[in-house]
């Protein structure tokens, strides 16, 4: 199935390399939570997006430094000055999350309601039910393509167009909230990457 | 390694079964937190240790029905009241941990200090930081054994005792705190099932 193919949650570390545009840029907003970093905000068509970074993926390393107790505007700093021909990360695969696969009903349905993409509540006996979804965790993606920020009417319609087996990628809100803080709401509605991504 | 399959967290669902005991008990207490409901307690040589229940499974099903939106109290009823010889559960692995493997340093350190089992601090550059160890996270297990309610010095001890591979399993310590909430510290020091798991 492909959309347990592009959602699933990789053991291990990897590394990326990406360079930055004619602009300088390379896409890429960070936050710190618990003395980590974890990626907030991938930019559409942009170096991050080609090299294959998501939402809630957790950097280790740039350049071959350790970034463990880094704060965001430190990550910031050395993005900006590095050199832009090519910039080394070790990532670990977004290790707050956690994927789920259901299976639509005969009336298309799986199962719980979102509202703002925070699951809200869970319909009885149904497959998002049985197979364990939980309230108070956002949606971060369907079928591996990413929805944060984007409108629960295109998210519910994304869900509508995929075949009968759903995967969705969640995190707990508590934990979302951090890494989407301070960035307006605006800016992850307008720039993040919501492609479908390459397997 | 030994640690790594102990610890691993299997995707998918299983079954268990357990029956009561000679007192009518499964030695199992149930949280129910964000609709679903996890195992916040498995006694020493009980039947739902013996059935290899674990702190922080999700029990999706008992006896075929759907638990999800059940409280405590219910889940607690349920079991009481349920015939003694089989009981059968549907289990999600561990799904608000994940494992950690590191390598200690050539003086035994694999470099983060805890309190009460929380993750407090990284040593710079130590295999924690450069394996991602976050801080405001609790160690649920070291090697696949349980550590909850353990005294820092015994996890200590265990971690010292490790092959020079260590792996930690670990969860955000605010969603710990709601599963281990209500319960007595003394309760989970003096019952819980901390033996190594078998294979």
């Amino acid at each position: 199935d492909l959309g347990i193919k592009r959602a699933e949650i990789k053991q291990g570390l990897r590394e990326v390399v990406a360079c930055k545009d004619a602009e300088g840029k390379i896409g890429l907003r960070i936050r710190h939570v618990n003395n980590g970093l974890f990626v907030a905000l991938v930019q559409k068509n942009s170096p991050a997006a080609l090299a294959g970074l998501r939402f809630g993926d957790q950097i280790l390393q740039i350049n071959g430094q350790n970034v463990a107790g880094w704060d965001t505007d430190k990550a910031h700093k050395v993005l900006k000055s590095a050199n832009g021909e090519r910039i080394s990360f070790a990532v670990r695969d977004r290790p707050f999350e956690r994927i789920i696969t259901m299976q639509k009903d005969s009336q298309g349905y799986i199962g719980f309601v979102f509202k703002d993409g925070q699951i809200k509540s869970l319909v009885k006996d149904s497959s998002a039910a049985r197979n364990g979804v939980l309230t108070e965790h956002q949606l971060i993606e369907v079928n591996g393509q990413n929805t944060v920020g984007v409108k629960d009417s295109v998210i519910s319609e994304i869900i509508d167009s995929s075949p009968r087996t759903v995967t969705i990628t969640v995190m707990p809100t508590v934990i979302y909230e951090h890494i989407v803080k301070c960035m307006g709401n605006s800016i992850v509605k307008k720039f993040m990457d919501h492609s479908i991504p390459d397997l």
